[in-house]
């Protein structure tokens, strides 16, 4: 397969995450829409809120793949410094988006206290940035260029992404058929490792699985090319079946 | 505090992360285990199954922390590189480790096939490691230098980890009080910002969050200094209080 492969790296902003108090969910999610754009996530970086350390990050993972996403940081308070981050990374002025300001203003017409300083801070991006929708609340995710800002609490990054579907160009989707068996993942190495050699399109993973007391392995195979996909899936499964391993389709 | 800060780098090994298949659970564990060790963990790389990757982000995080951990590509499949990429990193040749061999064995002993080939594989280590015990499974992680290489099976990393439990020399642990209100963080926002700049020891962080139809946030406030962190909450406490915002002890 000579088709151009497009990646994005995933920058997850927060001391939450670090400190084990919160468990991420953004890695999971990013992920597997990614997929669905036709995008492979390449690398995650987990940093903490420290300008410098955000900064190295964007900018290691935005050079060397075609998109960058963050999550976390883009909240009102004072641990909220992703905006100012990214801007230092891409040298560009922290502005007021005049949309942003606008939606704002809507969303907290009618609640206590209105649009305060505190809130206009989510109205912050770096200059030339355009707004991602964010249909759950107020504040807006940004776009500049390829990085793309979302938001850290889950339903509301989930909301963002939705919104950004079909809108990024991508390459052909990475197809994937999983099968399951009740053997430990030792006894079949050998044959994993011979089916993927005969299979250059493909890549098969194993992931082993502890269940109901009993030892079992998942195997994922993996391609862009369909047919190359069925025949690598078709030699997995003849070959398990021949060595005694009856594989469950779609996994166990 | 002068005191010194103990840090430590976590590099998540696998494509079925990035791919989303799989949901992390080792960075939330490794995470909270450090804290409690007196460790902080600075930063997470979440890398594939290809070698120069995890070459890469090997050396970048062992050499900026006093400490680097790894999770999964220790199994005896074909895409179980870890220990060859950290080999490659370090500049160590891959050996058989003798007591490794001498455990999986004793593992293998009653079970069908024995010690294959490919189970053998699971003695692999870089030239000059130890192990680490794993009492779940057969497979030991492997510890050189600063280096622990784990599972990635998240209840098999969590016995490796409870191995490593108080043999690494760490600092202060990082303590923390929780407090949470339901207020939206745009309306306390002032507020925060003003109380931490107050208790220049401590840190604090705000998480909102969206429950029972309502939106809150809670306060996590950081020091390894158990009387900075008592002042900083009880003045976060009674700033909140007067504020008329009710401050729910231990978070919501």
């Amino acid at each position: 397969m000579s088709e151009r492969i497009w990646t994005a790296g995933l920058v997850v902003i927060g001391d939450e995450i670090l400190s084990g108090r919160t468990h991420d969910k953004n890695i999971a999610q990013v992920a597997a829409w990614l997929q669905v754009q036709g995008i492979r996530l390449a690398e995650v970086r987990v940093v903490p809120d420290v300008q410098d350390r955000i900064v190295e990050a964007v900018n290691a993972l935005r050079s060397a793949n075609d998109y960058l996403f963050t999550t976390g940081g883009i909240g009102p308070t004072h641990d909220d410094i992703t905006v100012d981050a990214v801007a230092a990374a891409l040298g560009r002025e922290v502005v007021i988006h005049p949309e942003a300001r606008a939606i704002l203003e809507r969303y907290y017409t009618d609640k206590p206290g209105g649009l305060t300083e505190d809130r206009l801070r989510m109205a912050r991006v770096p200059d030339g940035a355009e707004l991602i929708p964010n249909r759950m609340s107020g504040a807006p995710g940004i776009r500049i260029g390829n990085v793309f800002l979302m938001a850290g609490v889950p339903h509301i990054t989930a909301g963002m992404l939705d919104a950004l579907t079909g809108t990024l160009e991508g390459g052909a989707p990475l197809l994937s058929e999983t099968m399951g068996c009740w053997t430990a993942e030792s006894e079949v190495a050998g044959l994993l490792r011979k089916v993927e050699k005969a299979h250059e399109d493909c890549q098969i993973g194993s992931y082993p699985f502890f269940r109901e007391g009993k030892v079992g392995a998942n195997f994922v195979i993996r391609s862009t090319d369909a047919q190359a996909l069925a025949a690598c899936a078709k030699d997995l499964r003849d070959s398990l079946s021949e060595a005694g391993h009856a594989p469950v389709a779609g996994g166990i």
